[in-house]
């Protein structure tokens, strides 16, 4: 074999196969990145090298090598033009995808500063957000190779957890959140896996796809019950049932969601709770008590279980669309039941 | 509906349906987890209550709430008997591994400290470990719903990263890492990826099995040839070629192969190698050379170019079997020449 000496492993001068290569593969990492939301798409573009740390492109980019055995091994294996099979091009940007979670994880994991002579991504955003930016870089890489539904179905959901992951801690420093929002990640965060779940049990006993997507929408509804309750439980709960604390959601000043709804209600009381939830000063007995107060007088107690109440009713709106067995209709009573009525 | 006040959620008093789902899910999630390697092994079983901080047996489980829905909808949506159907006793451990995946991320995320009643995991065994751990359930978790070839493939490839980046932290704190053991390590945090790249160029190419399969050991010892190359530009290299700083892997005493295989080349020169290198005082320029000169006199270098030139003789057999069209083959001899000869 000769000896290439054309650099070839650099971005200025690549050979023509990896700049073929990164010309078939980054449209499409492109299009999967540019649809993340907020936060995750700026850190996924800073580490891929197209953006700059204020979102600016920049001129730097992966050598595209692992996407370019995957086409050369497509080509070296079939007759088919490789570039052209949309199988073969999402098979090279999960490779890619891969390659760049394992380099987000690993520079956390070994403290390294520098990749691509740039900062590395936890350097410049943090670690929790190269964790996350990573964790969901793996999940698109799933989805572009889950043949079966079962596979798309879990990954979108794992991509869907990293996503709510993602809002809640943008919400942190945030004094303008919503209570739609809240809600929206509420889902994220637990709706989107106990949805999977139950889309996951159906599409595995072989329903079709359509009465498995009503499972989901079931599941989803289940897991709200579920994360609303707990939100109750955790002011509302005796601390010798449940578990936890009392009270210690409000003294972390946690967004939840009977707070957020007091906060949204444009009461007088709300005011005087916002007051209060504002302030970083430490919460005493006293404090606790007179914050409870509050958000019951503003109706945040009430819109909670309202929207239980809505929650379970569609829950059991999508059982009824597809007609389940008895056995397996008790079974999933029971449990909403005991998501949305539980003291712990 | 009526309310129940079983108290349906501990762990000390569960429901049937609890109990069933977590009797079903438990034994293939410790099959799963049993299969994990040392490190990983532990912090998951510690995280799924099972075993104390010292692997012993522990009383604590989770809710297998999931599990349970994926059951209960796999019942309702069929007339099958959800608990014998092994695609559904998959689904539910894979909705469970999710869960203790995110689980395992969101504790260091948000840095909370406790979870179940215990210290979370990354409290007792780092940051770290919690990371790698969450990655290898996800992995594990994708395996279960990969109906397709190319999503096991893929998955297998993540599992095996971050079985290598777990093995390569452990090597940090150990003196009697062999040569050996730092050829499987990299072979899984390299030669896996690559490998994983080409069996998917050629599956999702429409390749069978078999002829994917020796595309897949193609791209390992691809990737082989391609780290053994990096490490011995990180001792040799032209540091204004290769944009790396000159010696940066001997300075950190990295455990590269080029150091292992002339530490155990039992020669008298790798004995005066192992009193420097185990020596934590900065090497300067002087004692950089002398390192240098004494891993290649220990036969090193050598060691490590035979090993190059053994592992691109195997790709090419690999390649050989398969019988490669001719276009795909000239690109795939490039990729391998540039792999191993190349000075950045």
């Amino acid at each position: 074999m000769t000896t290439s000496r054309a650099h070839p492993s650099t971005g200025t001068c690549p050979p023509p196969l990896l700049s073929r290569a990164r010309e078939l593969t980054e449209p499409v990492l492109r299009t999967l990145i540019d649809g993340l939301p907020g936060r995750l798409r700026r850190v996924a573009g800073y580490h891929m090298g197209w953006w700059d740390t204020e979102g600016r492109p920049a001129g730097h980019s992966g050598k595209c090598l692992r996407p370019a055995l995957v086409l050369a091994c497509a080509q070296a294996s079939s007759d088919l033009d490789a570039a052209a099979a949309p199988p073969v091009l999402a098979a090279a940007a999960a490779v890619e995808l891969v390659h760049d979670y394992s380099l987000l994880h690993d520079d956390v994991l070994d403290g390294d500063r520098t990749r691509r002579h740039r900062p590395t991504a936890w350097s410049v955003f943090g670690i929790n957000q190269a964790i996350l930016t990573g964790d969901t870089l793996m999940a698109l890489a799933m989805q572009q190779v889950a043949i079966g539904k079962a596979a798309l179905v879990l990954s979108r959901a794992v991509q869907e957890l990293c996503e709510g992951q993602s809002a809640d801690l943008a919400f942190e420093t945030r004094d303008d959140v919503t209570v739609a929002e809240c809600l929206a990640m509420a889902e994220q965060k637990t709706g989107a896996l106990t949805g999977a779940a139950c889309e996951l049990g159906a599409l595995t006993a072989g329903a079709d796809e359509t009465v498995a997507a009503a499972y989901g929408r079931f599941g989803r509804d289940f897991g709200m019950t579920m994360q609303l309750t707990d939100d109750l439980l955790g002011i509302w709960g005796d601390p010798s049932v449940t578990g936890k604390p009392a009270g210690a959601d409000l003294i972390s000043r946690k967004k939840t969601l009977p707070v957020m709804a007091a906060l949204e209600s444009g009461t007088p009381v709300a005011e005087r709770l916002a007051g209060i939830y504002h302030d970083a000063r430490e919460l005493d007995a006293d404090g606790l008590a007179q914050v409870k107060r509050l958000i019951e007088a503003a109706g945040g107690r009430d819109w909670v279980r309202a929207e239980i109440a809505r929650r379970t009713r569609a829950a059991l709106a999508a059982l009824a669309e597809v007609g389940p067995t008895a056995a397996g209709s008790a079974d999933l009573l029971l449990l909403i039941d005991m998501a949305g009525n539980r003291d712990h």
